[in-house]
């Protein structure tokens, strides 16, 4: 299996259509593709702090690559077949101004900000991961940050968007396959931000950060265009929506997939809406800034019943 | 077992401490409680249009219930024994500026309203609920509002609060116990708003509604005040925030949950921040106006792992 | 001219249709009702702290008055003749937990609260209200909360809606008509929290609270329903949006707005939705909680040229 | 005095760090810059419709420009000299899905859209601008969009943020200074969306649409960096903040002034909350997607009154 890494440790700090491939990769052949941390990998104890370890730039991704045979119009397919972590320990951390339950750069306030503090966990025989003598988080990884190039602007990679990028979706997992717009030829497909698993809403804003190896198989969709990052389960069909503030990540997220139940399986528009309205599920993938992410599903099993 | 009927047809269509209990409930004894549904169970077709049937007033409640003991600042919890429909078939419907994909009195715009459509579902012998020869929906059912007198407001019985109200969170099911703020003697207690089973967000602002039978057990913890509704399941601690925007509720309810683990399990807040930020479950109860309702959750088995 | 007082102190902490009026107003009368501030006047000096002075309630409102003549579906509109100060000081504060650049009870962060301190003014000859030696602030008197009892909710008086209540807009004063829905016999009229001045946004969550005499004359306009609070200005018409988050005030406003262009001055939907891109006003009245309020206005000289 | 055209006509649809400089201008000499409308000048008249008519590019802007002596951590003033517009018409219009009173592409719903149609104004000798024999809107022409290159992201021209770009705020116009962020040597100016008056909140989208020649007088504050865009006009200072929730837009434009006053005019914190709670204005610049822009102001003459 062919393996990538970033070229001369360059990584990219946004989704830009403005980068230079850094590979070329065939549709329908797994390769593998190695992320580093969130934090570059610089934060690898627990007396480092991030206020004073960090750069300006967060959250390095792998990429772009260029897919065979994607052109702007088509989708992009991606099936995650593998992730697996490439060290044995896992960092999570406060860092002022930024998570979920304190002001930030966007809701700002005049208060002072939470204590910094980071948590490093170990990886354990069981493939759980271990915070000192305390508690220990099953093994659950999934790719925070994934998406191909947006149309003109290049988007902070820790922003997530109809590109998809900053998504932190734990669906994001293996077995699963994600679509994506394809807005260049080639698609230029990032991916990076790899988690050792993740709550609902990634509450702190830093979920268990990992470098990692993830094997992917490509293939494209041609001549179907989507407007949002969906998910496919074995079980369910899903939407990504981002969007501020939460009820418009929402609204996305099901809107989006009531269109997809129309056009690719018939649905009446009002029948779908219905259907959601009883069986739909929708939880918060990131409720941290700068985006926040919502997801909306629905079991396969319901969409030939209309 | 004692069974307790609305007197005289007179619902509450608010949560107030403004009306006369109906009745006075000991602790620790079953009682059923019989309620109605959100439209008065006057819509038992599909030629019967909303916009064309419904009063100024939605969603009745039964109650209020006095429960004997309780007294402000204590906490009335609430164990849901079981739920029966008291009849065999649901109601769902769009309803003219009200849903969460349309534009409604608090989120105006300039378009037209969405069509206005009703869906009957009835009863299967497998106890699932089946729209016309199309899908049908599994048993499912809570109770989408319930919840004690404000202090001195009289709230809306659309509306979720910090009392509880109209959260409209699956949740709030047989084998739940469920905690609400008393801030009167007597608590207070209402409930109404049957659903033989909702998706999560109620996408359309109405679930499966049913005229239900609800079987309950009361319990007071002395001299305990919370701030907002908390659930408890066999495996599962939830906290309910309802606010808007979206991020509101998710806030309240997190935050909400981290005093809990804080308060209840010695947590430390930084480390409870942590543990939810990699274990933590968050869904949408419902985002129809007029408030959204969130759910933060974590599994009991990690709390005395600090 | 007649005065009226709440009788006994009894001041309501709710906009509430379940309270006894305290007096019946015919419509065409100047008459004058006084008002506390919104501390009760319990913190008339800088060593007084909020947390340790304040009860549960806050902001007491004078009322409930019945004007003669309104019936539910028609509009009270009162005209405001004069606000004056019956007190020489006015007090502001910082409150732990509210306002509009810190974390609140809706918007819960982890972060410690603001500092809690208060600010003196003091009324000066030329009729500006001077903090110790350094600003001094002009004249510029309204009501901070005024209104009409809801049809069946009692809401807390800190909560602007569409019954008025504390909108906290400098627009309510002097020479200025502001129109409410009736809902009841009577209207149930409110009114409370005067405020020598006040910034737009009330940005702390306080005003230069004062205790004062309002000089009002009302009338009734039969038979015609409004949704949302309006004012008339000599030189403007205005639509007070209460609503969260704050574009949902916005849209509420701006919509209504169209609404009256429509209904009472011919407009073309569209081209009122036009006009207003190029010549409407929308500034924020409060950003605090519970609820935010907004203002949007066109100026007359437009109304005829459609 | 110098003046600068487009190259060639290709204007940039991003505010980028990616593009090079068209041009270099050195500091405290006038020069002119000339923009074409939002729309590339293609809606000449009513039956051109924005759906049938404009491409996947809205908003072209001029630039970016080279300021010389500009280095990153420095700050940009740009004094407007002078707006010319250079044609007698313009242009408003609806677009399906984008507005402030409709669903768009980010708060979504299954509504049809808005009418779409075109409002075409002329110049009058009066200098005013009317629509048909209808109403007439004075000239109050601005910059709808203006700013410097973000750090690393391209950000679409449709798009306000702490980088400038599109505001829509009135106040940015003649006789008024704006200062900007540096983050690249010669910091990237780019100008655009010129208006000959726009109502607060723009509320369709589209202002008075015209082509202009802008006169500009650049200098550069060495060593000074600021986090969001300031007005300063010879009677007040103005932040602007940008975002969604419009309220976070109000909470940035807020603490930014308060920061302004502490930093530069020595003022306590919570001594510049209590002023602005008093005497701030604040007023909403857009609440059209995609996001939205908020002004807070205060008087220069209560800044050395502290």
């Amino acid at each position: 299996m062919r393996e990538f890494r970033q070229p001369g440790g360059e990584y990219s700090y946004v989704y830009s259509p403005y980068r230079e491939p850094i590979a070329t990769i065939p549709q329908g052949e797994p390769v593998a593709i190695y992320t580093i941390d969130a934090f570059g990998d610089a934060i690898p104890d627990e007396s480092t702090l991030p206020s004073k370890t960090l750069g300006p730039y967060l959250n390095p991704q792998t990429g772009p690559f260029f897919i065979e045979g994607a052109e702007p119009g088509d989708t992009l397919a991606v099936r995650i077949e593998n992730i697996e972590a490439t060290r044995d320990w896992a960092v999570s951390c406060t860092v002022p101004f930024f998570g979920g339950l304190t002001s930030t750069n966007l809701t700002q306030m005049l208060q002072d900000p939470l204590e910094e503090r980071v948590w490093l966990y170990r990886r354990t025989p069981e493939n759980t991961w271990q915070y000192r003598d305390k508690w220990a988080i099953p093994w659950a990884p999934f790719f925070g940050t994934i998406g191909t190039a947006p149309l003109i602007e290049a988007i902070g990679a820790l922003a997530p968007g109809d590109h998809g990028g900053n998504m932190d979706v734990p669906d994001v997992t293996i077995g699963n396959i994600l679509y994506f717009p394809v807005k260049h030829p080639g698609a230029l497909f990032y991916v990076g931000d790899a988690h050792a698993a993740q709550g609902q809403g990634e509450l702190c804003g830093v979920a268990l950060e990992i470098a990692a190896k993830g094997t992917f198989t490509f293939s494209v969709i041609k001549g179907k265009a989507i407007a949002w990052p969906r998910i496919e389960s074995p079980e369910r069909l899903m939407v990504v929506g981002s969007a501020r503030p939460m009820e418009d990540a929402a609204r996305i997220a099901y809107t989006q997939l009531i269109k997809w139940m129309v056009d690719d399986y018939g649905w009446d528009k009002l029948d779908a809406y219905q259907l959601l309205s009883q069986a739909g599920g929708c939880y918060v993938g990131n409720m941290v800034d700068t985006t926040y992410s919502l997801v909306a599903s629905v079991a396969k099993s319901y969409l030939n019943s209309h």
